[in-house]
């Protein structure tokens, strides 16, 4: 049963082969400070800085860097982030990368002007924002966040090691995001296969949960469908514009709320990869593959209907003379092999975890509820020790 | 391939039963002058006329009255309803009801500051708005066009007998729009069973078309596999409310733009079931189905591994030892039987099309390219004979 809810998602999103010619018009919206952010700078090499730098030149616009935005932004650069909006009276913050620097840049859009320390208030507390946002605009230069039109913003703080997403509220979307498949193309394979995962993970996290019958769900399956089938040709193939280009697209719809709407979600895979992430930095995709199979045949007995469901519908598992249990096993097999295929890290020790961390990342780990199986700690323990 | 596209909804929804109650904070961000914009006065019977009215007086919105629109909305009532907004110095357009009010209101929205007749330009002309639109708020009591979230406006000139649908850019999208499953209840079930084919019609009508793998299409199915699963509960059961509910977000996802990126579409059987609605007045859903066998039959040749697709991803037909050819006919006869189960209308003899009309509704077929083939005259003529 659908339960109720309120979409609203304002994001004006350009897509394709040289959709950045559509920057200017949306320039032409906002006042003459724009705080450009960005991460290690792959974007100067690969030459994406410079088309925006120009584009931002043509438009009159008065450009304050910041860059260095890390693949787990930290608190401390988010002050820093904030210190620079207030002194330069930024008017739009545009982030051009993938999902950290999409990330980072809503942060900073609620944070800047926060009354109080914004960790505190809406990363630990957890709160509405009540004050000033400064807009964000996007060009994406890798998939899977799906940061480009959610509310999204995940921080990290290193001295007490959390990583805390908050999903803020559609006044927090960007206002516009550029979808060129081709920015992508540059990204090394690691980096590509781990955002592949992340999407995936976000359409199941979403996906696994409830009894009823709901439309979201059939959503969810097609695209898993259409991922699974394009994310093989474009690990073979990584400028395959037609695969790269559904990629980015179903990245998008996995999660900018259309398919949790009538769904409760308790996004554990996430919350024990953003554990893992805060104690290794490890590649977020990776962080979530590695634990996956561990977790996805640890909850299976409690949701075993849609786990018969998944390996028949997404997987096309036979399910003739074999037992519910067989069918709904087998696509968590076929899932794995899946995966191997890609060459997704499959183990916690690929990422560097360690057995003495265990205790450390199963504190960090948030419990939620509204999936299967409402995990407790020694389960989120079991699972990690399942992932080594 | 995915193709180049701009993706931009604006529209807020409010959706589940109780969701009524969200419409005095909408009602909060428009000037007093309200339109209320209803058909027949079914409203009045199943008690929503009431509680719109009380949130509108409490409010404290001055009301003006547009009652009577009709199921294919004339231009003669258009321009009453301009006459109606210019007079009252209209805030907000308030449209209760299904598809044709929801139009209407739009359709008045763009039309009333139009400098020239509305009919020739937008029409007539298709051309661009570029006058003050007014906004358009819906409260939807039937689903099946989508109009509650999306650009499209079909208005009817019974003179020249031409029934003419414009898609308008997304300023011209509902600001918002309630979504009640349970204000579809009291509908009689040949509209609700109309309502439901209008909705697998568009979705079939984006689907076939390209020889490409696209997102869209995955979506596509997903969409249709629910919606024939759910349209066949609430045939037997129409209260039930997760069908209901499942099928009125189908419907709204079903034409607000997603599923279309990307592709190319003709739109043939809106063109040729609007034609027929411009010469009989028929239910619209009914038009739809009652020519939709004969032109899917008519089309297959042309796109023949697509309706392969169809019949194995949607109607979950067993390709083993088949051609593709006749994969492709058993989907299309699944398709048949389950229209023949819902009680659609099949023919177009049974909604009063006779010998004499074809002529003129051939002529009166807008043709249009990008599905698999682009019609001749002479072939719509075939294919409403083969509907008779």
């Amino acid at each position: 049963m659908l339960g109720n809810f309120c979409y609203a998602n304002p994001t004006r999103l350009y897509f394709g082969e040289g959709s950045l010619k559509y920057l200017p018009e949306e320039l032409a919206q906002y006042g003459e400070n724009v705080l450009l952010v960005y991460g290690g700078g792959s974007i100067k090499k690969n030459g994406i800085y410079d088309q925006v730098l120009a584009a931002l030149k043509a438009s009159g616009k008065r450009v304050v860097e910041d860059a260095g935005v890390m693949p787990n932004p930290t608190v401390q650069k988010l002050y820093e982030g904030c210190e620079k909006v207030r002194q330069n009276h930024i008017d739009l913050i545009l982030a051009v990368g993938g999902g950290s620097v999409c990330d980072y840049a809503k942060a900073v859009s609620v944070s800047a002007y926060c009354s109080e320390d914004p960790w505190e208030k809406y990363y630990l507390r957890m709160e509405d924002v009540d004050n000033e946002i400064v807009p964000v605009g996007c060009v994406l230069t890798m998939v899977g966040t799906g940061s480009e039109m959610n509310g999204g913003a995940v921080i990290t703080n290193p001295d007490s090691k959390l990583k805390i997403g908050h999903v803020f509220g559609d006044d927090v979307f960007p206002k516009f995001s550029i979808l060129d498949p081709v920015f992508t193309y540059t990204l090394p394979r690691h980096q590509m296969v781990a955002g592949f995962f992340d999407i995936m993970s976000h359409i199941l996290e979403q996906y696994f949960s409830g009894t009823d019958d709901n439309t979201s769900d059939y959503i969810a399956e097609g695209l898993l469908r259409s991922l699974i089938h394009s994310s093989r040709i474009a690990a073979e193939d990584p400028q395959n514009y037609e695969a790269r280009s559904n990629i980015m697209w179903i990245a998008t719809w996995a999660l900018n709320t259309l398919i949790a709407k009538g769904k409760s979600t308790d996004w554990m895979v996430h919350m024990i990869g953003q554990s893992i992430g805060a104690y290794t930095d490890a590649t977020h995709g990776m962080t979530l593959s590695a634990v996956s199979m561990a977790y996805y045949r640890h909850i299976l007995p409690y949701g075993l209907p849609k786990f018969y469901r998944y390996a028949v519908q997404v997987w096309g598992v036979d399910p003739q003379a074999k037992s519910e249990e067989q069918v709904a096993a087998e696509g968590l097999e076929r899932m794995e092999a899946y995966m191997r295929q890609l060459g997704l890290v499959m183990d916690i020790t690929a990422l560097g975890v360690t057995e003495e961390m265990l205790d450390g990342i199963a504190d960090g780990t948030f419990i939620m509820d509204g999936g299967y199986k409402v995990l407790d700690r020694d389960e989120v323990v079991a699972i990690l020790k399942e992932s080594m």
